[in-house]
C-alpha cells in the first residue's frame, strides 16, 4: 500500500518477502510507546494504514503533539470517505492521548490534499522543510 | 527561554517555581529514547536549546526520521552563528542516529527563519497544518 501512490511508488518496495528493512522498522515502532501504527480493515481485507507519532514536548507548556503520518488508501477503496472516517478517528485517538495539537506536513504537490485537510479543521500555518541525509 | 520569543511569548510561563507542567513533560521526554533535549553552553550559562525527536516509520524503506524543534537562543547570543552551530549539531546526531532524513516546520510568519533554513540545505516542499484540540 506504500508503494501504491503517486510518491511512495518511487521510493517504497512492494516485494515479497518483506524487506528486511520494513520489519526492523516495524520492530521499531512496535516497541517505543509514542509511535501507532493502524490499520483498517474491510473483510479481513487491509484497506488503509496510518500512523500516529505522540510526542512529548517542553514548548506550550509541556504540551504533547500528536503527528499523523505515512496514511496510505488502497486503491480501490479511495474517494469513498474512509480517508476521512481514518483521519477522525486518529484526531481523536491524539485527543485521548492528552495531545494539545495535531500536526501533519503534507507534499505540496499533492493540491487536493490540502483542501481535504481544510474541511478537518486543520489550518496551514507553517512551511515544512526537509533536508535528505 | 521559551518564553522569551515572539510566539512563544504569549504561550509559555517563565515563572519560578517551575510550572508544574514543564516537569511532567521533561520526565515524559527524558523517559523515552527517541526524544532528545539538547543545550547549549557558554561558561555555564544556558544559552540555547533544542529538541529532536527521533521518528521511526514504514514510508521509504522503513526510514528514520529526526524532527528538530523548539529550537530557541537566549536574545544576547542571537545574531552570532550560535543557531547554525546548533543546527550543524543536531543535523549530525540525526545522521549519526541513521536517520535518512531531517525534518522540521516553521511558522510562516518567521520569514527570516526560511532563508536561514535554506542555506542549511533544507527545501521547503511541504506544507505544514495544525490542528489545535
Amino acid at each position: 500500500m506504500l508503494a501504491d501512490d503517486d510518491l511512495g511508488g518511487q521510493r517504497d518496495d512492494p516485494s515479497t518477502p518483506t524487506n528486511r528493512k520494513y520489519v526492523d522498522a516495524f520492530a521499531a515502532i512496535d516497541s517505543d510507546p509514542n509511535p501507532l501504527l493502524a490499520v483498517a480493515e474491510d473483510d479481513r481485507n487491509l484497506v488503509g494504514c496510518l500512523q500516529i507519532s505522540f510526542i512529548p514536548g517542553l514548548s506550550r507548556l509541556g504540551m504533547w503533539r500528536g503527528r499523523i503520518e505515512s496514511v496510505r488508501i488502497a486503491s480501490p477503496y479511495r474517494g469513498k470517505g474512509l480517508g476521512r472516517t481514518m483521519f477522525e478517528w486518529a484526531i481523536d485517538e491524539c485527543r485521548n492521548y492528552g495531545c494539545g495539537l495535531v500536526q501533519l506536513t503534507t507534499d505540496k504537490s499533492r493540491a487536493d490534499a490540502h483542501q481535504f485537510y481544510e474541511t478537518l479543521g486543520f489550518t496551514a500555518g507553517h512551511e515544512g522543510l526537509k533536508l535528505i541525509l
